[in-house]
């Protein structure tokens, strides 16, 4: 049996009763590693579920996913995944393989990012598409996650901007020389992805537009979402661009338009409540 | 402390092993029982969680919210949620409540149906708005949520239909003559909730329309997703009202456009393989 777990979003004890059985019991017992990370690391995983954890990069799952899936036919192999398997990254090619190998698997859900983000109040059943900030380079800047945003807002609908992560990501020159030195991981932070998008505002405006969200739109900034230092904090998309959120994950939502009780509650984790009011009460049904 | 607990969508051991040291730990918990229901009842949970459980109705939530709270100041109190606290459904207004009181109050993430349904092998970040399916009566029978799918499948987005529940309901003659004595609860199956959308359609083309959603659109139907019995279903729209998918809870998703990847994993699940494939592929990227 292939066992796809998830260990949700904060520590080792976020995992399941059911998940914790599972990992136990079973031979082998992979982590997966490149699209999320715990607040905790890979040692503690280790000794509070009392198995040996092997790091599955992306490489190894995309490459190596026979000698993943080997014997699964006849010994339990657990697959974990930070938040749900399902969740802002799917596995579906890991479950295929295994289908087409006459591998039976089950997956054990958890919290993710897409539905852990209700925690500040805003309604999921008011989100529109779910958009990725990447991080932009000299030369590649991107901007077609603003249209969506734009879109969802126009619709009343809030926006969940998953942002960037880097990980084992090799320099120009060392890609090109084929060796294989790595990059320290990035996190894009709430700052950047606010920068970004302010520039992006600007983009716009010398182009003769006038963008649906500007300045003063009403975001929130969550980081480490489940876990005992999680961090929201609502405010204008300006007051995002330096709001202090710490260390990684970040996310940050662009609200559309908020009911009362929505608003009360992002009202809980504002930077300035004086101003949020007064930006907020523009934009509410 | 007020624990708000997500127990996720199966079982007792669905319950994170951080949640259940909160559950243990409370001098009151209170199992919230109007919006969802778990596979297993209120007595497996109290065997499991070796603790007794109040079931609150909503009632209770709404009108004696302060008993609740009752020294959750001086004491732990825990309110379970089947899901994740925030996720299909949102406690803001007990949270909010509590902030007022001065009583701190910490939530513990669990898997809802708003990421689970990512099992089926769709991507979540490539879903609209969530819609409500409700009940028709011989007198009411809105179809704004019909709107909101072909929005949103115009967009090339897939719909997460939440089916409606009817627990605790009173008779209009019960109700009238003030009798406490309430109808055996209902829960909306794949089947219903497909009738009455081919209904709709029904009603468009008389009026002329030509709508985007048709009897042979390809909609996913799940049926107590995250439960050892989980049922998933792929097909027509048409196919989906006469679909075999057992007890409640169910959902249903309309689906957009499909990557290629998606459509393989639906595969998986097809009711009729050679019909899927014809239908499925005049529709994808």
């Amino acid at each position: 049996m292939l066992y796809l777990v998830g260990l949700g979003l904060g520590d080792a004890k976020d995992i399941t009763v059911k998940g914790l059985e599972a990992v136990r019991r079973c031979r082998r017992v992979y982590l997966e590693a490149y699209t999320s990370v715990l607040t905790v690391g890979k040692e503690a995983l280790e000794e509070f579920y009392g198995t040996e954890l092997i790091l599955a990069d992306r490489e190894m799952v995309e490459q190596e996913a026979d000698s993943l899936l080997k014997e699964a036919d006849v010994c339990d192999v657990a697959f974990l995944v930070v938040g749900d398997p399902f969740g802002a990254t799917t596995h579906s090619d890991l479950v295929l393989r295994a289908v087409k190998l006459g591998i039976p698997y089950k997956v054990i859900h958890n919290a993710s990012i897409m539905n852990a983000v209700g925690c500040c109040g805003l309604q999921l059943y008011n989100f529109g598409e779910t958009v990725s900030i990447v991080f932009w380079t000299d030369t590649w800047k991107p901007e077609s996650f603003f249209d969506k945003i734009e879109k969802n807002r126009q619709n009343g609908m809030h926006t969940l901007c998953l942002l960037d992560i880097k990980v084992k990501e090799q320099s120009l020159e060392n890609l090109m020389k084929g060796r294989k030195i790595y990059e320290p991981p990035r996190y894009m932070s709430v700052n950047q992805a606010a920068e970004q998008l302010l520039a992006i505002i600007q983009n716009r405006r010398l182009q003769g537009e006038k963008p649906e969200i500007t300045e003063n739109t009403i975001c929130v900034g969550l980081a480490r979402v489940g876990a005992v230092d999680e961090k929201i904090a609502s405010g204008t998309l300006q007051q995002m661009s330096t709001v202090e959120l710490g260390a990684p994950l970040h996310s940050l939502i662009v609200t559309g338009t908020m009911h009362p009780l929505e608003l009360e509650m992002l009202k809980l984790f504002s930077v300035d409540s004086s101003s949020f009011e007064n930006k907020a009460c523009q934009r509410t049904t």
